[in-house]
């Protein structure tokens, strides 16, 4: 899955000139837009933002809940319901906020205008329910910022090349406010949330997780892909990519959040930066498979086939028999479902001893850089599990991060024990830890 | 307000032979579509009819409620919200429906196909909230029929040509159904209701209220701009203008309902075709104005400003004084809220003596052909009323109907009242009726 190209868009047959407003995009998220009252308080953020001298444009995601219900709907009319028809319902959501927010914004006293993913548009490819974003045109939000007004963008969702209602999947408002804000050269996308920033480790799970100032994008890419929920993969892959500064706040403060930015922007010279943890992992491993070069390939192409997200793939040879190879990778327990039927007919093709399915696992991930270089990391976190008696049952490393699968009844534990382990809650641990590490 | 113009569409750059197959245009209201199960039957409703032999559009309103729903959250945020931003909430409704019956459609084993009024597109002028259709593309539903699916279209949305979603106000699924099929030249449309037909009376408050088997548009087009909410009045006009046949059935039987078509179709030779009834009504009366060429033109000037729709506007001399008249006309109570702050100027303006604000009234109208020529109707109407003890307070004669204004409270009685005296519920009574007329 490379990430699609998208080229910074052309402005429609209109010229304009640089602006000379710093221009903010600030997005938000369900639970930002989950009453009348709550959207009243965007208003008057977008607003005072506005005044401060600002050109905003704001994306806003459905109201908490609400493409549940949606979803829902659909699921009692039919238990695997077209795609396409789904994103004409699911994108209902989105639609009810922009018109909600403007309408807001207006009450306080401004000027706002909506654009829906089709208005402005929003292009992407025909993946329906998980869509890329291929383009973004700017023309009707500079004209509309020309006339003094507040744009206000519906995230999540975008048309296809054949004028298809699409959406981007789970969390997709965020993908939306940064490819806005890379195709407008925004100053900064901000994605407010009902956190803070970015953690050390889940504050919840860990009393002594610590908010970072700043984490490089790469970095970020690896703990959203790895279960820390405050943004979606793809938003960061996209902010990478335009080098867009990105700031994850909270709604409810005016505090400084974690800004998001190329490495050598980052104050802080850190090693190991957080903490993820993913849930409800399930393993599957195929034993004692005869070695052929397609192995491998034959595995990934039906989980591809199936459009599985596998992690922690790994082969190795058996002990005494060469030509015997041991095959077992991750996956979310929901994709279990589909996969399973196709795993015993593989098994066979696959000419395995062996076929172990478990689940109620959890991924406990180390994020930093140059991990792979440096092997007292893995170490120090096996010795430091085992000591515990947090069984390891499978481990990956490379360049950004540790992984380790265990029991989910015991992540807690194991999160807390980490972050202590690797001095996490101190400002300078990482400083600290890269002299200890060896040892 | 005289209708736009709506031309035949171009067929998009695409050429279609002739469709040999029927093809109907079936529209279903919002209970038709207020739960999962009543969506389930429309799908098997339109599967039935697409396996017997023809191609099947589906026209669908938002689940009953929810509009309002949609509304309530706006003025919740604005009392008087900005009307392209409710347009872009209250189209949502639509939105849901069509996703949820394209799905329904395949659960029942059928092939669906959804369009919203911009992908379609429905071209409508910018007047939001009650926009008036200017073209309907028939390309996508073509292309769609073409391939053995049942196309479902979300009614009462458009899009202007700049783009921005517009809605048709009330009741503007029916008009979007009836231009569906103009533009198709469909061989029918069907509104599906959860009526059985078009009454002579209101069933509900004349028990001896009869269906009517056909009328023609003409008399349809009074009854639905007299309070018969069968269907949206534009929606008439359309069907009169484009000869488009249109049955109202029940969505819950197989039985005939009523068909709408040319006068010379109708099978019943009746001169009257039934009552309807408006309740809520208020009105005004500028007592004494002085005369002048441009009294009444200030006062419709002033109404039209305000987007008020006028009934029973009268002005009369007065009496003796030649050089005063008397000016009223009848407005829904809810528009007095808007009009009332402008009475006072106007009558100032125009020199009036009195100005009179009544309200709670209710307009009962007799509906059928020829009857300003048959002045013996308006009497025995008159009579009748008054014979009961019912004051008529105000009394308009046209060709197509006499309109008579009383108390509300008096307006059930009123209606079965003359519901017995004009005979309509036998088959054959307005043959009776106009040779009993000049008695």
């Amino acid at each position: 899955m490379k990430p699609t190209v998208m080229s910074h868009p052309p402005t429609g047959g209109c010229v304009f000139q640089n602006h000379r407003r710093p221009l903010l995009v600030k997005k938000f998220g369900g639970t930002s837009v989950a009453s009348v009252e709550r959207i009243r308080n965007i208003a008057r953020i977008a607003l005072a933002s506005q005044r401060a001298g600002n050109d905003v444009v704001v994306v806003v995601s459905a109201m908490a809940g609400e493409t549940d219900r949606l979803l829902k709907l659909a699921h009692q009319m039919l238990p695997l319901p077209d795609s396409r028809e789904m994103d004409v319902l699911a994108s209902t959501g989105e639609q009810v906020s922009v018109a909600l927010t403007a309408l807001a914004i207006q009450a306080e006293g401004g000027q706002a205008f909506s654009l829906l993913g089709h208005q402005l548009p929003v292009l992407t490819d025909s993946a329906f329910s998980r869509a890329r974003i291929l383009r973004v045109e700017q023309g009707p939000i500079r004209r509309a910022l020309a006339q003094g007004r507040i744009v206000v963008i519906a995230g999540f969702q975008g048309v296809d090349p054949d004028n298809n209602i699409t959406t981007l999947g789970r969390g997709g408002s965020d993908t939306t406010a940064v490819a806005v804000a890379a195709a407008l050269n925004a100053d900064v996308c901000e994605i407010y949330t009902d956190v803070d920033g970015v953690y050390t480790a889940d504050p919840r799970v860990c009393p002594s997780g610590r908010k970072l100032n700043s984490i490089p994008y790469e970095e970020m890419l690896e703990l959203a892909s790895l279960g820390a929920k405050v943004l979606q993969v793809r938003s960061v892959e996209i902010a990478m990519k335009y080098e867009v500064p990105v700031h994850v706040r909270s709604t409810f403060s005016e505090e400084e959040g974690t800004r998001i930015v190329a490495r050598e922007q980052v104050l802080e010279a850190r090693k190991l930066m957080g903490l993820a943890c993913e849930r409800g992992q399930a393993r599957v491993e195929l034993l004692g498979v005869q070695c052929s070069p397609e192995q491998v390939a034959e595995v990934t192409d039906l989980l591809a086939e199936l459009n599985v997200s596998v992690d922690m793939l790994c082969h190795a040879r058996c002990g005494q028999e060469s030509t015997r190879t041991d095959i077992s990778f991750t996956l979310p327990e929901g994709d279990l479902l589909r996969v399973r039927p196709h795993l015993g007919q593989l098994s066979k093709r696959l000419g395995a001893r062996e076929l172990r399915v478990s689940s109620n696992l959890a991924k406990v991930s180390l994020v930093g850089i140059g991990l792979r270089s440096d092997p007292g990391i893995a170490a120090r976190l096996c010795r430091s599990l085992n000591r515990q008696g947090i069984a390891v049952s499978g481990l990956v490393v490379n360049e950004l991060r540790v992984s380790c699968l265990l029991e989910s009844g015991q992540a807690d534990d194991a999160i807390r024990l980490l972050h202590d382990t690797f001095e996490l809650a101190g400002e300078t641990s990482a400083e600290a830890l890269t002299a200890s590490a060896p040892a």
